[in-house]
């Protein structure tokens, strides 16, 4: 796409027209079952990580496996077919509700519920040896070396899996920042040659490039994640669902230096 | 809440229990006469704005006023009242349906397909003279010289109305992009002593903290603003319903260097 670039102020402005390359954001929607759950504006690819890992971290599976995955038409306009994935688990999750925008369509609820909510549905994390810090502190430079999408954009978040010792196992890309978080371990799950934290007698930290909310703790905690490492800010009530999680949560990690907000006492 | 900062890189690593102030999400379901429309996680304030918004920008009022704008209960939680707001009509809206996700129920929706449709709901902003390039460059220290909860917490978005000569008319800050755009938009269409671009006769531009999606688009358009100037990248769909609506877009806005992707040439 030809875009105008602008350099300068007043009279010593220049302006020149320039080929730029920008984020793709396309609507997708996902079924579980055939039902629709949920309509998400994506990075197209990696879809299917994006469908599983979304039933996956919003707790739609319940305990159901996953038996399959794929693009659907909904027999009316043969075009849109690659904007609709359906997760299979041959009946066996519950029928899904409808999401309200982020969150769930139970209505009136406190953040303090949410949280509730999420310690009724999932135990937390085993106890275990903290992340080194020194790797906390390495993640971003580790992770955004990576970037591909980022360096070409300069607009994407990332989202990424490590292990104790820094490595990056798998990272992905998305204009949103709880997609990027989705496809790693919707990735974790579908692929057989990988194992979902949850499932894995090792510990794996999540990195994402942004924020982290109380979403991205909450999908942290359903893959089994012991870490979360966040460029930027939690939430406080992000702070407090990964306290009660027994996850440690790393924030504003820039440089040689960063915050720990969880647990309250290294 | 105390929280722990680390500085430094092995045996020069120090940590310091400290207490920080982070920004607070909390889910509010919104309701259009009632009925569930959706439920967004925000930064507490400024509610019956972030209501009056949301049902404006998302085009759920058809052309309706609002009457009246309340904190409700719903019967059982007496204490959840101040996370529901009905949006009030008298019934003159149409049934609306429940947002999935980012976008509208309609399943298997491709990015162009909803442009279509925001073209089919709104008429394209008037001709108008252009921004005067100096006072886009000038915006993000304008306006975030202002923003007084990211000074406090340094995670925060901001979103800000300002007129052709750069004067900041208003200006809002949420832990959501888009709940920022609502409050802006939401407090012009609520406060008799302002006027929402698309019945005034001045030329207002958008100001957005962090990137353009459509979905940022999308609202200035609805609010009839003429340009969006964003800190950080559009997407490509934004482009292309920025260029649709003929509104300037404007992004990558840092220091006296930014770029035009919309209108295509300036």
């Amino acid at each position: 796409m030809l875009i105008t670039k602008v350099t300068g102020l007043g009279e010593a402005r220049q302006t020149k027209r320039t080929p730029d390359e920008l984020i793709v954001e396309e609507p997708m929607s996902i079924q579980l079952d055939g039902t629709l759950t949920a309509t998400t504006m994506r990075t197209p690819g990696n879809d299917f990580e994006l469908a599983a890992g979304f039933c996956h971290t919003e707790g739609l599976l319940g305990g159901a496996s996953i038996v399959g995955v794929r693009y659907c038409v909904d027999g009316s306009a043969v075009g849109s077919e690659l904007n609709i994935v359906t997760v299979e688990t041959g009946g066996r999750a519950p029928q899904p509700t409808p999401r309200l925008g982020n969150v769930s369509s139970s209505c009136g609820w406190c953040g303090s519920e949410q949280i509730d909510d999420l310690c009724a549905r999932l135990a937390p994390i085993p106890s275990s040896e903290a992340f080194d810090l020194d790797v906390i502190a390495g993640m971003p430079d580790r992770v955004l070396g990576d970037q591909g999408l980022f360096a070409r954009t300069g607009s994407v978040h990332a989202a990424a899996a490590f292990t104790r010792s820094g490595d990056v196992v798998l990272m992905r890309e998305d204009v949103g920042r709880h997609n990027a978080v989705d496809k790693v371990i919707g990735s974790m799950l579908l692929d057989p040659a990988q194992t979902l934290p949850a499932e894995s007698d090792e510990q794996f930290g999540l990195f994402v490039s942004g924020r982290a909310s109380i979403e991205m703790v909450q999908k942290a905690w359903a893959g089994g994640f012991s870490a979360v490492v966040a460029v930027s800010a939690p939430t406080a009530l992000a702070v407090d669902a990964a306290r009660r999680a027994n996850l440690m949560l790393a924030g504003f990690v820039r440089g040689t230096t960063f915050n720990v907000y969880a647990p309250e006492r290294l």
